[in-house]
């Protein structure tokens, strides 16, 4: 029986003309044996009646699982398709190459297993809810693409429900990589950052944990605007993210535009999809730090800010100092599970942002404040700092 | 910071003496990349912004999930942890290894990725609640070791709410190649399987789906006993599978205990883990087939089985004739997959268990009327015949 698609040709081959469709044909990951089976003895090893044994020890003991299962060394990738990339709210089944991607760089960079799951709500409580019951099997969560401030809520959440890490990478992975390019810049121009004054664009999951780390890493002075503007005493419509946000920003309690707050400010970071003004960027300090991380706009366009910057970073691989994720995350939750960490700590990604900052080094430059992702020392140092943090924070149990 | 287990040692070494501890070690199944990313080039079609292209064109057609994605290949292994092999109620982290030996299986003998979700939850809303948010990424659900009467609930809500593939293994597995088994043994002795009278011992997941699929190939009659005896019309505490399963079987209506309804049978199908009197079996029809897959204890012991039927198997790899699931689910989902049937027909799971009858051919005797797992036929045959069936069927959607 000829079915619709028969009739009409192959669906897809309209795409073939751009290499990425070609490249995701039939995805990115698969699901392999690590041992294998060969005959009648390995199957009653692996499997009954031998696997029986290994259930009885678990059903025993469930710690043991973390060492007779995978869930010691894998995670759940878990998004409702709300915030992907630059293209918002696209669902579960089109956020899916991104959260295969993710899986592959988690393990390619850290020799994590990761399981995508694409959800298929975007309630916050059924959100909370499924992750819980489909935990047991799972070593970490990683929730991805999932709007502010939903996300706050159900990673704060999950991490009170579960024994296991829960990292938002949105907010802290990005948060991370733009700490360790401040650290370089500061190295570089010979600056402490706790001369520094931040001015923030976006409040949503990437600018809320920029600020938080920046203020964990003991910044001068942060203050954050949203679509609206200045974050400050005087706005009547702010959520309760961006209440509780104020309350540890922002103490010149500067108010109006962006452009008001970016005079004279050290530091600008752009995590939003707003353009600043050429003249705006004239105005901030000299020998300031501009990055702009909006994709693909920028939200100050590098050759202007290069102008009146010391450093610029971007979040395009086709410009130098790309604040890129990939940089963190498989390293962190490397690091957190090699210790069986129930938690990241603060002291954990701070750990991670030097890490990663050291490993530039010698190299260290305008153009070279962050690491490529390829530099194999990344996946070395990263990890190994994570945990010596979980260890120094007293969340390493093993 | 030393913590309790390094002071006392691994955890795990008293358990290195039995074999199968060492191989589950770290578990047995892992999630790799199926595209290399080794460079800046390949890490912006693999990830950001290449994947973009991707996201969006699924966005507008969700369809396209199945060519650019892992979803048409890949499945969910689900359970509760209810019913794990003969262990029973061992919740779902003592599951795991189970469900890990069935993706292993799944990748080894289907080429199918499957992805173990063992739930923190035994609420049948929960479960099917959790099941339907989690499915986007994929393109079937195989439920595994959920312990009946709720299994029947939960395979057939999810199968009407998706439309993806939903298979309870314990059921249609085991009762795929139980048919196999009859065919060949049919074959062997010259009968017909509308002249058998069958008794099947158990009225749990295996038991039902047994009968279902002998009344599908037109078994002559059938009838099934529970702990408390035959299920027939005198019964007064009979629950809704019960009562549906008797509105089909025992037209005799036989009454009492099995004992009764075996004398003259011509087939016993043990999926419990009850035992029945060597006098019992003497008083069986002569040149009987007797199936007592009960494990590790048969219903009846082979040697004395022998010594009344044509034909013994049972559900142990020690003896002829092992009925072993994973002759079926791994061909019967590769065969689904194959033509993105939505639903597993009654067809196909005939056509799988003709397909596996078929691979013995010449070689059939009375202590080997299924094939090895090992025969490499049945990986090529059983998805080729249900994919076949599913063209007949008319839910082929490729």
């Amino acid at each position: 029986m000829a079915t619709p698609e028969e009739e009409s040709g192959p669906l897809a081959s309209p795409y073939d003309a751009d290499p990425a469709f070609p490249l995701h044909r039939g995805g990115k990951i698969e699901v392999r044996p690590t041992v294998r089976v060969r005959d009648r003895g390995g199957l009653s090893l692996a499997y009954t009646p031998g696997v029986a044994r290994v259930c009885s020890a678990i059903a025993e003991n469930p710690a043991l699982a973390y060492d007779f299962t995978w869930k010691a060394n894998t995670v759940l990738i878990v998004t409702d398709g709300t915030a992907v990339l630059g293209l918002g709210d696209i669902g579960p089944e089109a956020a899916l190459p991104v959260m295969e991607g993710k899986a592959l760089l988690f393990k390619e960079f850290g020799g994590v297993d990761a399981v995508p799951i694409c959800l298929d709500t975007k309630d916050v409580e059924e959100i909370i809810d499924t992750v819980i019951r489909i935990a047991p099997a799972y070593g970490g969560v990683n929730l991805e693409d999932i709007s502010a401030p939903r996300c706050f809520e159900i990673e704060r959440r999950l991490e009170e429900a579960l024994d296991i890490p829960v990292f938002h990478d949105d907010q802290h992975g990005t948060a991370v990589v733009v700490l360790a390019a401040l650290i370089n810049a500061c190295k570089l121009t010979g600056r402490n950052i706790g001369d520094l004054r931040a001015v923030v664009s976006g409040a949503g999951a990437a600018g809320v944990a920029v600020t938080d780390i920046l203020l964990d890493a003991g910044i001068g002075d942060i203050a954050v605007a949203d679509s609206k503007g200045m974050i400050s005493r005087d706005r009547a419509d702010l959520n309760d993210t961006k209440v509780a946000l104020l309350e540890r920003t922002n103490r010149a309690d500067i108010s109006g535009s962006i452009d008001e707050a970016l005079i004279g400010a050290d530091v600008f970071i752009g995590v939003s999809a707003g353009s600043i003004h050429d003249d705006t960027v004239a105005r901030m300090a000299p020998g300031c730090f501009i990055f702009a991380l909006a994709n693909p706009d920028p939200e100050i366009h590098p050759e202007v800010a290069r102008r009146h910057a010391a450093v610029v970073a971007t979040g395009r691989s086709d410009f130098p100092n790309q604040i890129n994720n990939v940089l963190a995350f498989p390293g962190i939750f490397r690091g957190a599970l090699d210790v069986g960490a129930p938690t990241i700590t603060s002291g954990m990604k701070l750990a991670a942002a030097h890490a990663i900052a050291n490993v530039v080094g010698d190299e260290l430059s305008a153009d070279y404040v962050v690491p490529s992702v390829f530099d194999r020392r990344v996946s070395a140092e990263v990890p190994r700092a994570v945990a010596a943090a979980a260890r120094r924070d007293g969340v390493a149990r093993r």
